[in-house]
């Protein structure tokens, strides 16, 4: 087998829809962006023991792959359509391969993304997902636009999957049998790209990105790129019942401030808007959290209350 | 320094051309496909050891990784456009990434090709690029195009770039002192992408591919994916004096056959276009030469003279 035809027997779509003139196979893809509509592109690798745990499944392992890029295009407000993978595995072993692409098929099913292309080299596990969407004319999110005394939210539990993370790690057997304990390393490995939030969102938000590297950190860079400050009332983060059953409050909030890999959407909206992000928060069942306020400062502050204190900002870096 | 201040600091463009409507900084990039274009997109991912030498300059490595995919976006005839790069790297240290840096922004301008996104992680070095470009619509070339009675041709001086890398591995010192030696390394460490000439190919190529892995493998991958078969010449392959000075003759064809890495273009054309290959390869300054034709088979015959012989093909494949 060369690397063509790993990816041709693995991965390739028997059937391709209309927007793809040319599939795997040639020296490119060729593929329709229509009028009206701009592409939009963004690449994550992911690497063993950086991303995932070591000896983690193939199955979570191309998850985590396709996911975590169609999280960016959550964030942009887009509608992903295609991508390209970039797999490099020290051997080919079948059984990995078929747990991969297996995972790797269902996902991109799932969310209607096709893969176009695809380099199989020998090396290191590292796999990169380069994916290809494209959004209306003038109406994509970033995460620049956020301005003073807009509201702050946050979809879903963040910290839920850094506290599915902590037990997986920590777990001295590999059975997890509390059923509190499965679902949050669910939310760890089986992270829901919010792209029917982000779509919504185009028409509310003034910004808008996913969280990969924990609340805290993600606000700030949010802040920076938007060149304002935020107020955060810790009182009024995300409460998990999961979280609360396996960790003391402080972990808790820990998790929810710094913990990483959630993927959930965080993004500001006027407060004018309010009443529109409950009802599209209602229509596709993703729960939104207000936790702040946007400031016009340079400064992200923890409020309990109305007492500003400090907290520990422990946001993942890779070369730390 | 975070991976996104990575890729800012070494690799952010200052000044995108007006079809980047959101460049690196954000969860995606944004850019605009013009009406009547296609969008066509590679990957093509390099590893120390596989693609090039251990201990490889960094300029060199940089150099490759956006070459290797100027080159496909030459094979279908587009005109490049952007990429993105993902970076997996053991540890910065500044001098490889300003080598790095350096080198890939100086090719990325000499080609007009705009980085729009970018991620950096830590692991065994692996550099994956993400190449996208446009074409006219329904004006791409394939490798699937190619007729019986269609002339086989290539660009450039196949086998080359192997003696290079033969040479290269080869070295008892690093100094190489004689001109014909660097000329053949610099063949193997500077592929120059064919650009130019995969654009005026659409007027007149059946079919076409960038060689990485051998003209025997390559042209047997176009006639497999052409569905025909062809007859090689041996005595017509282009002759290399720089080879010739380093190689006995049986080498040579060797190199010439089998040695991977040239990156020209191997294509067919009608006989009938004959006249007009020789007024685009004179003016854009590329040799071409004629060496078979495309039969009805399914064989890739080689002929020595009117007889035909065995030649082994030991194209290369990361998993052999």
């Amino acid at each position: 087998l060369n690397e063509f035809e790993l990816i041709a027997r693995y991965f390739q779509s028997s059937q391709y829809s209309d927007d793809v003139l040319l599939g795997v196979g040639d020296d490119a893809a060729v593929v329709t962006v229509p009028d009206g509509f701009k592409l939009v592109t963004s690449v994550d690798t992911i690497v063993e023991g950086v991303h995932f745990p070591n000896n983690s499944a193939a199955a979570d392992i191309a998850y985590r792959a396709l996911a975590v890029n169609l999280s960016d295009m959550a964030a942009m407000g887009a509608i992903p359509k295609w991508f390209t993978l970039s797999l490099c595995i020290p051997t080919i072993d079948e059984t990995w391969m078929n747990g991969f692409a297996k995972s790797l098929n269902a996902l991109a099913s799932q969310f209607k993304v096709q893969l176009i292309g695809g380099d199989t080299v020998k090396g290191p596990l590292n796999i990169s997902v380069q994916i290809m969407g494209v959004v209306e004319q003038d109406h994509w999110l970033t995460r620049s636009g956020a301005q003073p005394d807009d509201l702050i939210v946050v979809s879903g539990k963040p910290g839920e999957a850094a506290g599915g993370l902590r037990l997986l790690m920590n777990a001295h057997s590999s059975l997890h049998d509390s059923h509190h304990e499965q679902q949050l390393i669910e939310r760890f490995l089986r992270p829901v790209p919010r792209i029917a939030l982000g779509r919504e969102l185009r028409s509310i938000a003034h910004a808008a990105m996913d969280m990969s590297d924990g609340l805290l950190t993600d606000l700030k860079k949010l802040c920076f790129a938007s060149n304002c400050g935020a107020r955060l009332q810790l009182d009024d983060l995300p409460k998990s019942s999961l979280l609360a059953a396996m960790f003391d409050p402080e972990q808790c909030e820990q998790l929810i401030l710094n913990g990483g890999d959630d993927y959930e959407l965080l993004f500001t909206i006027p407060s004018a808007s309010l009443q529109q992000l409950i009802s599209i928060s209602n229509a596709i069942g993703v729960r939104c959290t207000l936790i702040g306020v946007i400031t016009a400062g340079d400064q992200v502050e923890c409020m309990r209350g109305n007492e500003q204190v400090t907290v520990a900002d422990s946001g993942y870096d890779h070369f730390k």
